[in-house]
């Protein structure tokens, strides 16, 4: 039986039950701002090597709640281990990114696409699930992620990163049915990758819909929307009770239908107030966010002001889980982070207080 | 005294009156897409000299006109003119896009910073307004056009083209009071750019705030809003009757606070349908907009159902400006421009037959 967790703040946020104070971690929070992280990096050689190697993946996950005393682990990995397992090639191109060896070329090779089995063809990320939950030993949750059906599709037609994926915006336009049946592929992949990572440990789960603002608002229901519908009521079935986090870049004017979905939480980028998401939501989910990732390369001073203006923003109603509104950005000071955490706590000891 | 224009499709439906169909136009029409554009653009050997010479600008400015018969002329230029006027050294890298030879700086650069005279030091865009406006003889409406304060700050600040402007951003948190400074130079300064161009002949104006969306609520509220409120009120003043439409990408969440600015119309992208957005803004302005330029890579089949997509999302009444939501890809096809504009306007004929 799983030890109950000592800091359970995010889990209670996320079930919008009264906490002592907003649980607070960032998303990339393990990452090239590190110089613990670089270190290990440079020693695994590649970025897939690090992820499939559950010991580096384990050291690198723990890294930031080590140094910064975070209120959640997550899972170092990344989005697109799941078209790698359906046979496409990952490998990243040092200062380029992420790129498939076999990216979707044809009708024939999306329909022949196989859905993976997590315990065989995903089985270094639920090592590594497992080993990481074994160190952090209920110390906080950790959070399982995955890439959202359309963000992988993006990748998996254009063959890599873009600005603009005009592969797959180009197949909603001309093959609308030929994308949902790729789309449904990956639901369904999804749906068991995550599924796999809460059986292995994962206390809560977190979906990337990165690209989901590069959509029309139609597309982007019929696109986006209906395979994260059907994502969480699968989830809900195969994992019950750890809750689901999605994560729409982009989509200021979908909250409310996001909320639909029945996911427990929503992470919100900077360009809307939680003020104005928390009406779009009507207070149905909790909200996760949304300090702009460029504040922390700010001083100390404007750091502090900007998280009390964001948690001011939100207000002492409960479901609030503090976090950037993206990414945090390479190029941020590992002591602006501490900065950060800091004025989380200390501002709720004022409200306290 | 000025000529009647012989179409104003334009300038009634950006009056919110009834017109036969809506009128056309597509942001970048005259561009690297188009052969006889590269060919001019060639001849030219770099960039800045197409935007200098007023005979070659009033060239490619036609060029989409007289090929698609479009609604509407736009001045061929670049948004950064104006912080080149004012001393920057703006010149295009080959492949890399803008850069300046002296971004800002420092506070005392921001604070030195001159407002140009339109007529002396951006004299050459000017002599182009008028060229173009002889060429077309009344035939269309000329758009002159600028960036908007913010955006241009982002440019000055960063020194070039960016996908984070981490310049601007960071200047937004830490120094405040010295970005609004900075801002209320550059308003003056685009005030007076547009006044002027109105004066050479320009019969609407657009507004370009292609960076707005970075901005999170509170800080697209006192760096981009507060600034086009004060050019709109500015330019009602100085250029009464000539419509400013303002495009700020990613604002699907502010189109009802921008249209307060006062504005004749918004630009709109593709990631909000026209429905909702005509019932943010309450019909109190036109909307221009707002197909993705993506769907101008697919076939002939899907651009026609997308462009009947548009025209009916935003329904029958007045006030719609055909437009993409963002500029034409460089790597569309010249003929699928023709297979949209005779969509919209085989769909009027529908309508009204």
């Amino acid at each position: 039986m799983a030890e109950p967790l000592r800091n359970d703040r995010l889990l209670r946020a996320l079930r919008r039950q009264p906490v002592d104070r907003p649980p607070v971690w960032l998303m990339r929070q393990a990452g090239r701002y590190l110089p613990e992280y670089r270190a290990v990096r440079e020693r695994a050689g590649d970025f897939m090597t690090l992820c499939r190697t559950r010991e580096l993946a384990c050291e690198v996950t723990l890294q930031p709640v080590e140094r910064f005393d975070l209120d959640a682990a997550i899972l170092f990995s990344d989005i697109l281990t799941v078209p790698d397992a359906m046979g496409l090639g990952l490998h990243f191109v040092e200062g380029e990114g992420p790129a498939f060896a076999r990216p979707l070329r044809s009708a024939a090779e999306i329909r022949a696409l196989p859905v993976p089995d997590p315990e065989s063809e995903l089985r270094y990320v639920l090592d590594a699930v497992r080993t990481i939950k074994r160190a952090l030993a209920a110390r906080v949750p950790l959070i399982g992620f995955a890439g959202s059906p359309w963000t992988l599709a993006c990748y998996m037609l254009e063959g890599g990163g873009s600005r603009e994926f005009v592969g797959a915006r180009r197949l909603r336009f001309e093959r609308p049915a030929l994308l949902a049946q790729l789309l449904d592929t990956l639901t369904t992949a999804v749906a068991r990758y995550l599924a796999a990572q809460a059986a292995a440990g994962a206390d809560a789960l977190m979906l990337f819909d990165t690209w989901g603002g590069l959509l029309d608002a139609e597309g982007f229901r019929r696109f986006s929307l209906a395979p994260l519908q059907r994502l969480t009521a699968e989830l809900a079935a195969a994992a019950p009770g750890v809750p689901l986090i999605v994560f729409s870049k982009g989509a200021g004017t979908r909250l409310s239908e996001l909320a639909a979905t029945g996911c427990a939480g929503l992470g919100v980028d900077w360009s809307v107030s939680l003020t104005a998401a928390r009406a779009a939501v009507a207070d149905g989910v909790a909200l996760q966010g949304n300090l702009d990732p460029t504040a922390l390369l700010a001083n100390p001073r404007a750091i502090r002001e900007r998280v009390a203006a964001v948690l001011k923003d939100y207000g002492d109603a409960p479901g609030h889980v503090f976090n950037l509104g993206h990414g945090i950005l390479p190029a941020t000071p590992p002591e602006h982070v501490a900065v950060l955490v800091r004025a989380v706590r200390e501002h709720a000891d004022g409200v306290a207080g």
